[in-house]
Formats: C-alpha cells, structure tokens, sequence
C-alpha cells in the first residue's frame, strides 16, 4: 500500500529561492516557460517565464545540451544550470544552462508579442486572446494585486469578528428588484440569479452577528461602459450592534488601511511593475450627498439639474474637489436620497427624504454603497406597502426582523471597480479575467 | 469637514474580552441577543448570544433598571453589569445587569425553541425557517467550522505560490458539457451557468502556473439525494509543472493537514460544540480504482457489477475497508476508468482505459475529484474528435494549448460534502446555509 503523507519537496527552485544562489553552489534546477528568446551568435538570452517573474538564462553554444533551434518561444522547460552574477540582468543575476529538457511545446507561434513590456494592443483584442495576452507580465500583475485586495477583505475582517458566508446565488428573487435580473428556469420554476447578497446576509446577522462574502453577482443592467460589468465579484460585508452607520464606514476604512500596508508588505513587487501609487487612506473625508453636489457645483461652475440624482461627471467633479482641497483620494459621500436607494434602506429620522446611507467614491468613481438597514419589522413593512411592494416570496426574509435584528448596516464594494481605480485603468475590464458585457460572453 | 480615521473603538466587550474582567473591574458595557430567560422569583437568568458564544446574565429585582416582564427572547440590548464568578455559569463567570435598554425588540414568539442545545425539529422545518434555525448554538457552529476549511485552503494554497482568481459563472459553454446546465439567456444569446472553473482554471496555469478560486458551481443534474446539491461551494485549484497525478494528492493532503491544525487552534470551541472527532491526515493510503473494487467485493461478499463504474454503496465499502484496515479516514482512489472523466483527462499511457486521475474518498463519500489533464494541443484535439465533439465555442480554450502548456493537473473539493464528513452529518443540507436542490429554491 502507497500512502501520501503531504506535499513532495522537489528539487527545482522557484525564483526568490534560487536568486539567493551563487556560482560555487553548482548546479542548480529549475522549471519555466520561454517567455522570448535573443539569439547573440555563440550564446542566447533565453527569459523564462515563471509565477514570480522572469529570469534570465544563458545558452551557450558547445556548452548547452541542445541547439538554440531546438528551443522556440512557449516552450515549457526543465533545465539545469549555474547562477552567475551579471549586472546587466534582472535580479542582477543570470542561469547558465547546462542539460535542458523540453516538456511540451507550444503547436503554433504565439498570436502576440506576451514578452514586450506593455502590450501593444487594443483592449478588444487582448480580451479574445485572454489566456494568451494574461502571460504579459504587466497584464497577470494587475490580478496579483487584486488578489490582495480580495484577501485584505477577508484577512480585515477576520480579526474583526467576521465570519464568513457562502449564500446562493440561484433564488427566487432578487434583493433589489427591478428590471435588471437574469433569469433561468430552475427545475421548472422561475429564478433569478442574485444581484447581491443582500437579502441573505442580513438573514446572517441574526446569527453570527458580523459576516462577510466574496462573490460573483450578476446585474443585467443594459449599460456598455467603461465603469460596468453585468457580473462582477462583491465584496460584501454587514454588521450588527451598529450605533449609527459611520460604524460601517469606519471598517471600510479600516478594510483599506489594512489592505494598503498588505499590498506594500506583500505585493511590491506588482506595484513595482505597475507603477501604482497607493491611495491616502489615514483620513477619509465625509460630506453630505446634498453639500456635496453643491461644493462640486460652485467650485467648477456645474448646474445642479437634479438635487435627488448623482451623475458620473458629478462623481468625478467630486473627486476632483476633495483631491485639490483635502488631498484626498477618497471621500465618502453620505446621506442619499431615499428615492435612490431600496426599501431596506434606514431613512434619515431627521428628513425622510434621505437615507443614512453612503457611497465611497475612490478617484471620482463609486466603489462601494453601504448603509444602515432597517431593523424594525413593522418599519420594515410599512416601507415596503408604501412602495407598493408585495410581500410574496419574501416571507423568510421578513422573518428575520419578525423573530428580532439588531441595529445593523454593512456594504458592497466592487472588487474590479476597486482594483481599476487603484491601478489607474481607464476601463474596468482591465481589472477582471474574464469580462462579461452585453457583448462578451467569451472567453 | 469630518474624516474617518479608521475602526471606532467601542466600550462594549465581546465574550473574550469580557471573562477575563473580574468583579472588581467594575461595571462593564455587553451588546447581545436575549437567547432564553428562566425567571426563579426575586432573579432571572437571562442568556445573551453574542457571535463567540452564550452569557449567563442575572436580572435581580430592585438592581437591574428594568422589570424582568419588559424582557422577551430575541430582544436585542445593551447593558451594563458586573462581572461575578460562578462555579455553576457557562465559563464559570455571568454577569449582574444594572442597566439595560432594549435596542430592538422582535415582533412576535420565536417560532422554534432555538435555546435548546439540540433543535428538536425536521431537517425540512429546520430549512424553512433558516434565518431562525441558524440561531441555534450548534446549527451556526457547523458554519464557523465551514469558514475554517474554506480559510484552511486558501491560507494553506496561498503559502505554496498559488494565486486566487476569480472566473465568470455565466458562460458560453460548460467545462463538462452534457445535460445538466442550467440554462439562461443573456442579452438574447444562449448562455449557461458553470458546472466547474474547470477550463478557466486550466487557462490561468499558462499564466500564473499555480491558482486557485473558492466559489459557486451550478450543476442541474435531477438527484435528489442526500449529497446532491444543484448549487454548491467548489474549492478548485489547478497547478502547473507537475512531475504526476500525485502531486496534486500530496498537495491535497497538505491542504487537509494545515486545515486541521487550522481547526484545532481556531475553532476549538466549535469542535467542542459539536463532539468533532478531527480526521486522522498524515497518511493517505491510495489504492487503483480496479483494486478498490476487488477488494471491497473480496471483504464485504459483494458481486462487481461493472468494472468501469463505482456506485455509492460501493464507495462507502470502500471507505469502510481502509478504515477497518489502515484506521484511515482518507483514501485516494486512482486510475478511474476514461468512460467515467471529461475529454480533458489525461489517459494512462500503459492503459488508456484508465486515467492519470483520482478521487478522495472521505469516510466512504467522494468528496474530490482530480486528476492530470492533457496538456498538449494536438493530444486533446485528437480526443475531443475521438469523442466526437465540436470545437465550436472551445476555440480560447484550446488557444490555451496550442500557444504552450505545461504538464498540469488540479481538483475540485466540495465544501459542503467535506464539512459535512468531517461533522458526521448525514444529509449535505445541514452543512450548507440555503442549500438549492431540485425542490428547493427558498429562503
């Protein structure tokens, strides 16, 4: 009988590892892809593409087990060689290969040139050739560094008393209603896939008190923007024993301090490529949804058309205003018209007419809408009757404020739309592997 | 202006926070939930629920500001209290209420007696009411051990050079094909929602060589059993570079190790909770699909009926016989038959009607799938046609192959079925939140 008693050690070094090796270590091994090649006569720069970056390796004529035809761009490889040091390459250090082995190759020459720095390329063509145009280096680094916004979230919140949920996404209905749901027929029945967690956290607060999820949700919204995606990953999070909504405001900051000094500690290396700058996150000012329109509107000489609408150039313009006066790179935008936001929403006590809700604007863009909800189930259906709201299918969720909810609140942030703004792209399909539009479906 | 300058420090203490105070510490500031109250006369014991776990307070005639019949099970409050010891009181210590004030109270009765240790009622009752039932010590502990195994396997993957990503769950086709897709149209074209991150996942390994993702897949199959889900929390990951099928085993049981160690310091309190006897990891023994068969038929008197497929009895054999042979919890079937895997499974060169793959069996229940995957383009053409399958719709997906892959292989774990051995439940549904099954589209 064989048994597997954990993880195999093997031999070949990943970068960090073998970068700390020097000639009179011998020879070492080592496994990647051959990200380009430049043939020099007697010797080729041979750059291997590995997970944490590329390393240089040298093939010398006479010296190489194999010819330099023998090897062509895309080829996975196992190779042994010595470290050397040498100025001129990456990491200051290069491998001079000595038995090469190819363990597959590529069927065809590669549709782009993945080994120049920026990909020179349009956004349309590089998402058809996703898997391909991904093996850029300043491509794959930019989901480096939203994998570690993804685990600031989760990371944050643990030690905050978060738990963390799973909640469906089939359901019978959405959280927020309307017209912008996709639906499926389930066994016959009618469904709809969720545009948010919404419903279902809420429902968890009741039990763990604090929880959070990171998720897909799906909005059939028919917008074709550069800020929109008709399914993107949530970062959700809802909270009990709020004292007012600030609380949630707060986290988030929290959330974003924490993930900043992450990225720094962890990702330097992607920010390094990417050229980011992180965000100020010491101080987030917040300003009132009303005052907000206004100070916007006096400083750039915009007409206020709407005071209960916010528009994408009055987010802007309100990003711009708290840059120049506040040095600031987020701002916290609170008390939204109660028309704007659904029935769950907690009205202001002090005028109705608003909600003591927030949106968080990072560089002008909307990345987050949280709030506190209501907690009161008669306040809670009084609400909904005066929308005209029917309360079929909405039974369990009514429950739960039935049977008793604390004060609670909690938000949705974009996780795309977070790492777009954080690493400057124009477009929010630059921020996720596979987009889906009202166009693009694959791949 | 107003800044937010990161997490509000609260006076309120959690439950950690507050058993370490003592008597003289003096008054004291507790937010909870009341779970149950037992009124004896001049005091009452009234049981808060806090997210880490009970409190014995004590309501005293004449001390406490308000009158005991002003409290009711699933009041929400906030009081102040002193702390006593007492040898009788969960933790040995509860706490004296001086002032409480009611944050929240809910409408009407509880609807079951959530404050038993064991809830008393059908599983079916127990998924209707799921925002109430969950509110049970032991329903919601399974979900903090759930967050344990998820967290495990992202923690664990991310020190051993994985990166997490995200792929789409709408999609043009299914990574497995064959009936059981949900089906739905989006913006007038046909789409379906993801069985597995299967081909994505494969994608991702010519770029970031090792990844993972924890997320939702959607499978339309019409069992109704006690382990189908039609919606479940798939933990895949997929890893390039790999010298066979086990070290994707190896990785496996590296990720089991960590977990339950992960477990053991974390969730102690939970396992407690719910008498979890933690699953024996350091070896796995692993046997040929072809010789599990034999020999649980040779042990057990059971006739094989057909040597190229493994039914759920004889699984359970399967599991019964290592345990009672080897005392193990885990067992890696390999080599399954070709028939039974998708296109993508790499076959065994000394017999192609086997593959380079495996399941984990769990306590006699398949809880992984695994295995290598072909990786070179004109092999998996050559199968695909072999199968008789378009490459309509697959052309991104073999644009993988064709521009260079290395040898690879991955897995896909069910969350709910691996919580679900591991608390010896016996139905999936009790260890998923809002399970989604062929009858079941609510809460």
């Amino acid at each position: 009988m064989e048994f597997v008693e954990g993880i195999r050690e093997k031999d070949t070094l990943e970068l960090t590892e073998l970068l700390k090796k020097q000639e009179t270590d011998g020879e070492i091994l080592v496994e990647g892809t051959v990200h380009s090649i430049r043939k020099m006569g007697e010797i080729a720069f041979v750059i291997l593409r590995k997970r944490e970056g590329l390393l240089q390796t040298v093939w010398e004529e006479g010296k190489t087990n194999i010819s330099i035809s023998d090897l062509k761009e895309g080829d996975c490889i196992r190779a042994t060689g010595t470290i050397r040091r040498e100025a001129r390459a990456p990491h200051q250090k290069e491998l001079r290969l000595c038995a090469v082995r190819i363990l597959s190759s590529p069927a065809a020459p590669l549709p782009l040139a993945i080994d120049k720095w920026k990909l020179n390329t349009s956004l349309e063509t590089k998402l058809n050739l996703r898997p391909i145009s991904l093996r850029n280096i300043k491509e794959r680094a930019r989901f480096k560094i939203q994998e570690g916004v993804c685990r600031g979230f989760r990371e944050f919140l643990y030690t905050r008393g978060f738990t963390e949920v799973h909640t469906p996404k089939i359901g019978a209905k959405g959280a927020e209603g309307g017209s912008n749901l996709f639906k499926l027929s389930y066994f016959h029945k009618p469904a709809v896939l969720e545009q948010s967690p919404q419903f279902y956290k809420q429902m968890m607060v009741g039990v763990f008190d604090r929880v959070f999820e990171t998720g897909p949700v799906f909005r059939a919204e028919k917008h074709n923007t550069r800020r929109h995606l008709n399914e993107y990953t949530s970062l959700d999070f809802e909270m009990g024993y709020i004292d007012d909504f600030m609380d949630i405001c707060a986290m988030e900051t929290g959330f974003l301090q924490y993930t900043m000094e992450l990225l720094k500690r962890e990702y330097a290396k992607e920010l390094k490529i990417l050229g980011v700058n992180l965000p100020e996150t010491r101080k987030i000012p917040t300003v009132r949804f009303s005052r907000a329109k206004e100070l916007a509107a006096e400083k750039y000489g915009r007409k206020i058309k709407n005071p209960f609408d916010l528009e994408p150039e009055e987010e802007a313009l309100i990003g711009q205003y708290f840059q120049e006066e506040y040095g600031a790179d987020f701002v916290f935008v609170t008390h939204y018209p109660s028309k704007k936001r659904p029935f769950y929403a907690m009205d202001d006590p002090e005028d109705a007419r608003f909600t003591l809700s927030f949106d968080l604007l990072f560089r002008g863009l909307e990345v987050t809408t949280g709030g506190q909800r209501i907690h009161d189930f008669h306040m809670l259906t009084e609400k909904m009757e005066k929308r005209g709201m029917s309360q079929e299918g909405m039974e369990q969720y009514l429950d739960t404020f039935k049977y008793g909810m604390p004060p609670h609140g909690g938000l949705g942030i974009g996780l795309e739309r977070l790492t777009m703004q954080l690493l400057g792209e124009d477009n929010v399909r630059e921020a996720c592997l596979f987009p889906r539009d009202m166009n693009r479906l694959e791949p």
